[in-house]
């Protein structure tokens, strides 16, 4: 046996109808940001990024995957192959393209970038990651960096010439970022002298770039304890003086061997070993945090589509050996003469195949809608409407960054499984992509970090404002879904669960404001499952809406549609019902891991 | 940061609480097969055992893991540390532990063997594996074989000379035994000339011993088609003939490269390439699946303790890095100024550790219920015990093989996440060990066709008598927890989520023998899910009543009863609920999966 010949990566006509039939993308082009769009540079973008993944990016997974990169005498060598596939990717315009114009950009919304991306993510996810990292911190530059800073690194980082990356983590502290200890000085010169250590940074050395910039948190001298206390800097390895570039005391002190993602460097770095590292003031001192914030969304919405890009590529892997390998007969056929059926006839296999999809394709959907929130948030046609969306997009962004790293681990592992015991042998890629995957629910905050984000932040800010323009779009999505003709009783229930969580927010809501902050957080990992349970049902009733709409319609691919609706309903009759459940574990109260003592273990 | 130092393996008190307080292993000495043990016998045989597990066998794993075995001129080479570990496990007595004594044996009940050689492969899974495939492979030959291969196999591979394996799976067929085509053709000397290919057969080759005997299901020439044609064969790698040991024509023809069980290969081998491959019939012609299943119980509870085992040893490496690990504050405390608590005192983190406690110490505690009706199955005063006995260990074994290897699997991620970045390095241990959990669904018959065992064929046998057995043992836990005091409540919900499961399998039962077995088994996957959450229940009901039985009598070590009872609370509380949603799911007839045709993925 040997794995099909062609993955598709993600299904194209999943993408395109998550755009033009569940979303109205068309629409983002009459916002005036977007004015200069259209469906046909939507698909000449999207084109062009399929083609590259599939033809170019997909057959560099394995052996970049096989050949992690090395650190020898300080400095770090990538797969080789990065020399030539980097250039590619910035010539597919990726670094600015939701960037605007001036900026070298496209300016196209994140929600068709995303997309394109995706395909990227999952034809080679730490390839791609050096571009994502990049661009984020090229990001941080524009929106808060000097005219010098812009002009200096941004430009050359847009430009492909540098790269970026993001530098929070410290060893002692991990998640906790109000312990950052490393230290800026103010010099004369107006920079900073740098000295400290981070650590599990991402891209942080290469050898097939010129140049890399480090978006630091760090502490001005005499700053206070805490998160108040952190300033923005942009730290480069290599600094311009005279005209050149010169060594700015930024060294790799050790590489972590990941156990995924192994295209892409994982760094620990000290800064000013030899008192010489200058960093740059990005924003305003003491608001680093605040400005790294502003582009957390974008940023945890990217390691959403990195997981559902990793849970998409096996799934579709899965699938074609499902339909390929004969193995076995149904129950009731006891004929051992008659020839072996696909094991994709077997109803286990079925179940794991349908839950893969109902993972990747409703992940997929609840990335776009976080994607098209966060658009309308920075681009909509009123101050109203980029506030509501703002809103929303704050309140998805922990569901959309969670669910597919959650879940989707499940569905990489059922990847595995369909595939039997090749499948837990390197001679197949499933368990490659499984260890992908389990990135993705430590980095850009824990998973139980969004758990409290999410119950503790985003569904209480704005006197729960977030949570009103949620259920006012779960409830036009279930009055479409009644237009479409689907089954009545899917948006009941829907509706239903949705007015058992709003309960229990606001119960949970309520304990907080009377102070007892940690019964109120007490299950918020369990208030994230049941959240993300429900999110994705909203996510299945549209796209059985959107099916129902496209039958009516008489539109092409009859198969598509009804695989929709059966996923639809799969989700709707198996995972929507937990939500109630969760919500009575939640109100309950239940102490269990909160009473136990650590001696008790 | 580093690994801590010393990782306990299992814990020492949760194993004899299990055998003393849960169970009463000393009232197995009663059975005349165990007359010859005591708490002594016991003692001595697991104090052994547990030291050479943490003292030689775990430093080993990490080197182990690291260098695979390496396939070179027609020879797998393991690692060069087999040479001196293997004649160690054997001088511990583990071959013939259960055995009788005049096969060599020391006939310890089942129950004490298998928690004392979960130490074994929590240290080292795959050296441990080894003795367990020989093991099973001489059993074959002890209960069906002829003297001739007993003195001649048998003898020298309970002796540790030889080892064994078991050789079943061909390539084109996978889980689909009734289509092995390896054949046997009668020779006059009595023996069978065989042909044929087998895949993913461990320790099929290797450098350590003399001699290696494939326990192997093939057909003999004329054999009818499907399982009923299958025999079994002892096939050595070398025959003895003249004195001496000869080829017996048994090549490697691939090693599988399998993504964790690292010390142990897993093979392709072909029989009798060169018209000379020799096999001894092993009991009846044509009873060959007959005998292998006699097994089965006993290989499929073995699997339990290798995911059980697997997941212990992360859970106290996970358990040890937090109480160590300082970082972050807990919600309300806002002074960065105070140090950072270790992360165990995180809700959220504990919520992990609390869940991992509960698979790991619940599967443990099935596990033991398994070996123990094993044991009575096989030695129990009386026919009626041996036959309830039997019906329960049926019941228990897809069970206690599902349970731990799936939720085990999600155990051992939950020990990546509590390590954060670091559990996503090779540089800390769990990632090695959700490696090798994910084998433990695969093999042995996968998690779909426990499912199917369980709900097909074990709660329906013997008109139901194995379910009423459990509803019988279930009821005297309830009554045994009410008596010691336990919450009422807990046994209330015990019992009425078995009487769900209870009237769901008739109803499922009934459909079966009406003739509608795909309804009947369309759901199997969700069966499977909800009996086991039922099944650790009643093992954490146990487990309660036990803590409390400890706490009144006031016995020594108050914080561990206080954990078994927090963890108990956190099953009945957080999981049994699942059971109710689970039934529903599979009364409805949930379709959307056999309705999913193959061409709407």
């Amino acid at each position: 046996m040997t794995a099909p010949a062609s993955n598709p990566l993600l299904s194209d006509r999943d993408v395109d109808f998550q755009l033009y039939e569940v979303l109205d993308a068309e629409s983002l082009c009459k916002l005036p940001a977007f004015a200069d769009h259209s469906r046909e540079t939507f698909t000449l973008f999207l084109d062009s990024t399929r083609r590259f993944a599939r033809d170019v990016l997909a057959p560099t997974y394995r052996l970049m995957d096989a050949e992690p990169p090395t650190f020898r005498d300080g400095r770090v060598h990538v797969h080789p192959l990065m020399r030539t596939l980097y250039p590619q990717l910035v010539e597919l315009g990726l670094l600015a393209a939701t960037r605007p114009v001036e900026t070298g950009g496209q300016q196209l919304p994140l929600t068709v970038y995303s997309l394109a991306s995706a395909y990227l993510m999952a034809a080679n996810l730490s390839a791609y990651a050096f571009i994502g990292l990049t661009t984020g911190a090229a990001h941080l530059i524009e929106a808060f960096g000097s005219e010098w800073l812009k002009d200096t690194f941004m430009a050359k980082m847009y430009a492909g010439q540098w790269t970026g990356t993001m530098a929070l983590t410290e060893p002692h502290a991990g998640s906790s970022l109000a312990d950052v200890r490393t230290r800026a000085t103010p010099a004369e010169d107006g920079t900073y002298r740098v000295s400290g250590s981070k650590i599990f940074i991402s891209g942080g050395d290469h050898d097939f770039g010129e140049n890399v910039v480090h978006l630091t948190l760090g502490r001005i001298d005499g700053a206070p304890a805490g998160v108040r206390g952190l300033s923005l800097f942009a730290i480069p390895a290599r600094r311009p003086e005279g005209g050149r570039l010169v060594d700015n005391d930024v060294r790799v002190a050790g590489a972590i061997h990941k156990i995924g993602w192994k295209g892409i460097p994982s760094l620990a770095l000290n800064y000013g070993e030899g008192g010489d590292c200058r960093g740059w003031l990005v924003g305003q001192a003491g608001k680093g945090l605040n400005h790294m914030f502003q582009m957390m969304n974008e940023a945890r919405i990217m390691v959403g589509f990195n997981a559902v890009s990793t849970a998409s590529v096996a799934y579709h892997e899965a699938l074609a050996y499902a339909r390929n390998r004969p193995q076995g007969r149904l129950s009731w056929e006891k004929d051992a003469a008659r020839p072996q059926r696909p094991i994709i006839e077997h109803a286990d296999v079925r179940r794991m195949l349908l839950r893969q999809k109902a993972i990747v394709e409703g992940g997929l959907s609840l990335l776009s809608m976080a994607s098209w929130q966060a658009d309308v948030a920075e681009h909509g046609a009123t101050p109203e409407a980029r506030e509501r969306a703002g809103l929303l997009s704050d309140l998805l962004t922990p569901l959309a960054k969670t669910f597919p790293a959650e879940k989707g681990f499940e569905a990489n592992a059922l990847s595995i499984q369909v595939h039997g015991g090749y499948g837990y042998s390197t001679e197949y890629l499933p368990e490659a992509w499984l260890r992908d995957q389990k990135l993705n629910s430590i980095h850009e905050g824990t998973t139980g970090i969004q758990g409290l984000d999410l119950l503790g932040r985003k569904v209480v800010a704005a006197g729960g404002g977030g949570l009103r323009a949620f259920v006012e779009e779960v409830e036009a999505t279930v009055e479409r879904a009644r237009r479409a003709g689907v089954d009545p009783s899917w948006g009941e229930a829907l509706n239903e669960a949705l007015q058992r969580v709003v309960g229990l927010t606001m119960e949970l809501g309520q304990a907080g404001m009377a102070g007892d902050v940690e019964r109120m957080l007490r299950h918020s990992a369990d208030y994230m499952e049941l959240f993300s349970v429900l999110a994705v049902a909203w996510r299945w009733l549209a796209q059985a809406a959107a099916a129902r709409e496209g039958l009516a319609r008489g539109a092409a691919g009859q198969d598509f549609y009804e695989g929709k609706i059966a996923a639809a309903q799969y989700w709707i009759h198996t995972e929507l019902p937990r939500v109630a459940q969760l919500v009575e574990l939640c109100r309950s109260g239940e102490d269990s891991y909160t009473r136990m003592q650590p001696d008790w273990f």
